[in-house]
């Protein structure tokens, strides 16, 4: 499938109306990091637990009344998933999702819940998503919703930039000068970049799972490698990036940073105690970067945290430092 | 001390002014319980991780020059230990606060993060706090600033009531016609009835920490008994309410409810698995009362979470269910 058009500034503002029609913005909570305040936009707070909701609304919103008819499929670890299955209740259109059998258990009962159907694919064995995909759009003629290689889904995630400088603007601290966030595919960071021109963007990814990082520093997309290490953080388990992100990221992010499981343990630790947030792994990526003295701090900077579905037994384990 | 006053709805409308030019509103969040939302006002969401930064702040800044100058003290288990420290912190007034010395270590290390001085009294062993407090009130000269029995402080939490009937009706749902919160000494509750006239306003307590309860159905107030069992809401361990706070609840709460340690377990748990949350024990005591089934429903119910401060061992073994 190649995407109809490249995102834009002006699809940001679109999406950005749209989801403020429907959902509050999420709050923006001051941190202090050595006597430096941060400010983290709590995407954990929307309906589903996560910024995946934007763009599964701008996308399903601009699909056509026949396109709604006959569907659409998301593949996704499950926050993708929960933000397609949500906007495609609330439209009235069938959604089918595939997911990986190792998904979180919350993450797969909860788009079962929002009403999707779930079609497991075995990403430890090796089966590839894109194909399992594939099959169920031919055989229903339904919409593929890509997780962050679409135009709509881009600009959707980009609203966030967008609520982040309005809130920093209403609190008297000026727009973001830097913005930190997770980064899986590019469909977030893609979509702050255009959200936010003035303020740099920097993408933080998973040890093992930095082919955005790599990707930036030697000007062409690469891909994980085949036997990179598990991480915690399966919402940011992307293999590569796709044109149409790379497009901007490199545009407007010099550099990646690359977070280790025991710093992003630490940054969903002080989520919990300082902010009484429950971030999941992937989330607290970019507050993991910060907390780890990678990130070069500006007057304002915003920091992501970008979902919060995670199993109470793996939350339990990362307060109690047992994994 | 006598108080100088009654609070008035008139004293709410002015605390919820000047909270509102400082402190954004926290989020008022829905959950689906069996088909009908309720929303979920997300206190713990505070700087301080509490409502009591409410109080603190209508009380300090209603002090005369020349008492800001001899400094405050507050009696509390750590949520309106860091209330009164935030907001002194904050207009330059020196803090003493009086905790009891098994209150949970994340409340102990944040109220002297932010400035306060500590005075710990033995309350497993009987050491009455008010007498403690008062011995150091009348050393320095402090002014004491009670946890519950004040109009203030009364007025300065009943403006969480004024947040929600306005996030209610900018949503359209229109105003709360029921609220249901956590009862400690009745300062919330007793603020939550003045700010909203047309909703019911019930309190809830833990087991055996029901004095509110029986009370409202004696008609006098009655105190909790001196072998009271142990609960995990320690925020709520408040041995009397006061008749600044009962002239209020007795006018407007028909009834109290009762909750248990695994009530509370149960709503601390779907507050992280749904909303994402940590919500302490006594912050979760409404929603449970409302899980366990024990709320009779109105159309626009709302439900205070009231904090989030709660050691990370405590919280895992809610999740794991070891406790």
């Amino acid at each position: 499938m190649t995407p109809s058009r490249d995102p834009t500034a002006a699809g940001v503002a679109e999406a950005a109306a749209k989801v403020s029609a429907i959902l509050p913005p999420t709050p923006l909570l001051p941190l202090e990091i050595e006597g430096q305040t941060i400010w983290c936009k709590a995407e954990s707070l929307q309906p589903i637990g996560a910024f995946k909701i934007r763009g599964g609304w701008h996308r399903l919103t601009a699909l056509s009344d026949e396109d709604r008819a006959r569907g659409v499929v998301g593949v996704s670890s499950g926050n993708h998933a929960q933000g397609v299955a949500w906007a495609a209740r609330r439209l009235g259109i069938a959604a089918t999702i595939v997911m990986p059998v190792d998904a979180p258990a919350v993450k797969l009962a909860n788009t079962r819940a929002l009403g999707a159907e779930v079609v497991l694919y075995d990403r430890p064995g090796g089966e590839d998503r894109d194909e399992v995909a594939g099959r169920v759009c031919a055989e229903r003629g339904a919409t593929l919703v890509h997780a962050y290689g679409d135009p709509w889904v881009i600009e959707g995630q980009g609203s966030a930039g967008i609520e982040i400088a309005r809130q920093m603007d209403a609190l008297g601290v000026g727009g973001p000068d830097l913005i930190v966030a997770p980064c899986g595919g590019g469909g977030l960071t893609a979509g702050l970049a255009l959200a936010c021109p003035d303020a740099a963007v920097i993408p933080v990814e998973p040890e093992g799972w930095d082919d955005v990082c790599r990707s930036l520093a030697s000007g062409t997309i690469q891909s994980v490698a085949a036997d990179a290490p598990p991480t915690p953080c399966d919402s940011l388990q992307t293999m590569a990036t796709r044109p149409i992100n790379f497009r901007v990221l490199r545009e407007r992010c010099p550099f990646g940073l690359v977070v280790t499981p025991a710093e992003v343990r630490a940054a969903q630790r002080l989520a919990f105690e300082r902010l009484h947030l429950v971030i999941e792994p992937g989330g607290a990526a970019a507050l993991a970067a910060v907390l780890a003295g990678k990130v070069d701090l500006k007057p304002r900077t915003a920091v992501v945290l970008t979902g919060g579905n995670t199993d109470a037994a793996d939350f339990a384990a990362v307060l109690t430092g047992d994994n």
